[in-house]
């Protein structure tokens, strides 16, 4: 397994698709099992059951702790064995699994996969338009992609892409994307990269068009993206000439979760400022959003992967162009807070 | 490849799946081809054709020779090459396939994979029950685990987990399994493990309910492991208070061979002692044993080990109940045998 | 990777199947794109873009140049970047992909994947009765074998294997392959090696049937290796005691070119010098082609290359027989071509 950040949140999932049946993910190489206790409130425990390592996420719920389905074991919300069936139903001191702090807000699950000492819930993202927020309708979603998660962050940071890989979903097409109708604004502000993108005078993406029902607007897409894999894009369309804030807006939330070196996990939401009552247009966004992500992205994402053979990015030197700026500079920060980490990490142990 | 114990018996088929349509199997990571020579004798031989390693199992029985598919050498039961037909018919020295000793006893093809010196006929387990034997009937099945061999002799000397993954085919429903009415009995003799399980006044399992007339009996769950990987399981219900060996008998044969470092054969049968003529029971045994093998035991065993990630069994330290006793001891006696082995081997060497 | 031979034209598809719709195609581990510019030249650069590495097969011809399917960087048949649509535009030098000289003769196409100073158009192999060269019909094709390329080429240059392997389709019967009838004669000129069989007094094979209308002829069928992969077999049926060269011919192109370590491609050509016009046997033979490669040869050859598990030809000490002769030498021919190619690049290196 290749080396991940670990003090961080990372999305685990949408708060609406967990309850008290028990779901296994697996993050940054590791196997957490996800469920609700009776009360409600939402458990990341290690997956592997400490007897005989079965996945903890086969087990069953049984008021506050999970048992396990092969000796029927149960943990409490803390990993500790609470009830062995078996014999003098002794609980010898291994009988315990690892609990990770989990935060559940604005309808999202974190997990910090870190130091639990260093677990601070204001660095977690935010998620304004998401879990029921007023004045806000939309989806939410997940895919698998079967690459580096670094490569899906490259995908988003850099949209111009969208007018090749997108032309009929979420990007603008050519003739608007370039020249002088679209700025570019790039920057770093601490750990957190800004990717603004503001296409003047451009026909909506087929994505707005249910919505914006002028023929031309001025779109502002700026795309954020927070360590490890979290990103939201701030996306409105306004009548021309309009101050960015105003006119229809379908922000959307990206978290990009390594699962392992070769695959991670594409947590999505997409929400909408207008028409909140419209069930049939929020299936269209869902639609186009499926497209988008799952047949367009993915399988290019994929590839590129394969292309590399398993070498390290910048060892393929790759043509970096001026609009790979908030790519690369997400690149090197993560990598640094990494080295930071790791040798914080063999500090402590020295 | 691990280490296997090679001076072992591994059972490599059941005698009546066996004709002269050769069957090929791999075992302890060599593969074997099998098949019945015109007297009706079983043969093992290495499964690769010393010429250019095409499989003998895709070739041709002719009388006592198998012929291979791909440039038609032909072989006998000690593995001598016996025709070239090509050229000059020459037969060089290389063209020779290794020939393993096999026993047929029982209905049970056995197959010695060390030293042929060492093969000694009176270490294979009995199977009384099996093979036509009077006073018995019942089916004999296969299947495939994904899993280390190791994981699936833990499951079966630890019966504790029927009651979790078993309730509704082979195991005891759990307030019967539990407190006062269970008596375990662990005990090693020499390279024997038995795991005994006497569950008292309990309703009889889904298995012996359609034998088993009254509401509760005494449950007698003997089982028997000898290495590498062979298990007996003698089980009987009697009527309460009645003494073992009396009663309805359903005695079954687990015989788990490595196959890979990641996967395994599992040969089982499964006998009775009464309704011999029953054979719609026949087939409801069946059923129920293809259930609990392949529905619930498979697929939690592959999940073990997917759990594991390539990791020793030790190194993860595993919590140890009391009753994985039988398990532990029959790991440690498999790791001793093997490392005796090699030490022998290295001697010879030397 | 292993070692290939890197000087070498390795085929790399059929001329008429490649138009303005790139093809991707991986050769000796590395990925390439092929395509025709506007002017109907066939291009071949590597596959992968060097912008973000999507596969340039992905993408699209528009005029001379291919298109990135993700961000849409240009390329030119020689490799370089002719346009960055983002931005100001600006070429990175490090823009720029690998342009493999490629030929395109008698139907075939040919890539260097060597050092491009050392391409000789003229060590390409003759392939006179392709590419709609007068008095000739046929067809050509395309299978993948998962297997190292070299038991493909050891599978061609050994055709003993035809009466066992392909009874029903290009083989000859046993009795007839067997004895005084046929005569081999393997010799080796240079860097070609031959391999020819002469079946005199043979009922004609299935393929020959349809065209050979005597019971029996004589059949030579003569086998030509050239390295690293490419083979003809001239194979002709004469009336009985007539010269080689006389009578109904069939020649075939087989081009083994190893895809990675463990699959190449095989790329065929079936030709008849009779009944030109009839479209109904040319579909015919294609039936007898793809039984024989797809269903006979292939499976038999990817399960040799698994029972190989990993391990080298030679170190596995196969039975050499006579008619081995043939593979044998090819296999010292290339070895020795390849450790000549490593020395040189060595050299130039130091
Ligand atoms: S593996 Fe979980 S209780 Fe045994
Ligand atoms: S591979 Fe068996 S005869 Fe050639
Ligand atoms: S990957 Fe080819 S243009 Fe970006």
């Amino acid at each position: 397994m290749g080396e991940f950040l670990r003090n961080s949140w990372y999305c685990a999932g949408w708060g609406a698709d967990l309850s008290d049946k028990p779901i296994g993910i697996k993050i940054i190489g590791e196997d957490l099992v996800l469920f609700r206790t009776s009360d409600g409130s939402a458990v990341a425990l290690a997956g592997r059951c400490p007897h005989r390592f079965a996945p903890l996420a086969q087990g069953k719920v049984i008021g506050d702790v999970i048992q396990c389905c092969y000796h029927g074991l149960q943990f409490d919300r803390n990993g500790a064995c609470t009830l062995n069936p078996h014999g003098q139903g002794k609980i010898p001191p291994r009988a315990h699994t690892r609990s990770y702090p989990l935060v559940e807000r604005n309808g999202a699950l974190w997990v910090w996969m870190g130091d639990p000492a260093a677990a601070r819930e204001d660095q977690i993202i935010d998620l304004y338009f998401c879990g029921g927020a007023e004045g806000w309708a939309g989806l939410t979603g997940y895919l698998k992609i079967k690459a580096d998660y670094q490569l899906v962050i490259d995908n988003l940071l850099d949209l111009t892409h969208g007018t090749y890989l997108h032309p009929d979903t979420v990007g603008v097409d050519p003739e608007h994307s370039l020249g002088s109708s679209l700025v570019y604004d790039f920057k770093t502000e601490g750990t957190t990269v800004h990717s603004n993108y503001s296409f003047f005078n451009s026909p909506p993406t087929a994505l707005f068009k249910p919505f914006f029902h002028s023929e031309r607007g001025d779109i502002f897409a700026f795309m954020r993206w927070e360590p490890a894999g979290a990103l939201i894009l701030d996306i409105s369309t306004t009548e021309l000439g309009m101050a960015k804030g105003t006119g229809v807006q379908i922000p959307s939330a990206h978290f990009i979760v390594p699962e392992t070196d070769n695959s991670c996990h594409y947590f999505f939401a997409l929400y909408r400022n207008v028409e909140l009552d419209d069930e049939e247009k929020t299936r269209a966004m869902g639609a186009i959003a499926a497209k988008a992500f799952v047949e367009e992205d993915e399988p290019v994402i994929h590839d590129c992967y394969e292309m590399m053979n398993g070498e390290d990015f910048f060892d393929l030197e790759p043509a970096i162009l001026e609009t790979d700026v908030a790519g690369i500079q997400a690149r090197r920060i993560l990598s640094k807070l990494i080295r930071a980490e790791r040798r914080q990490i063999a500090d402590a142990d020295a």
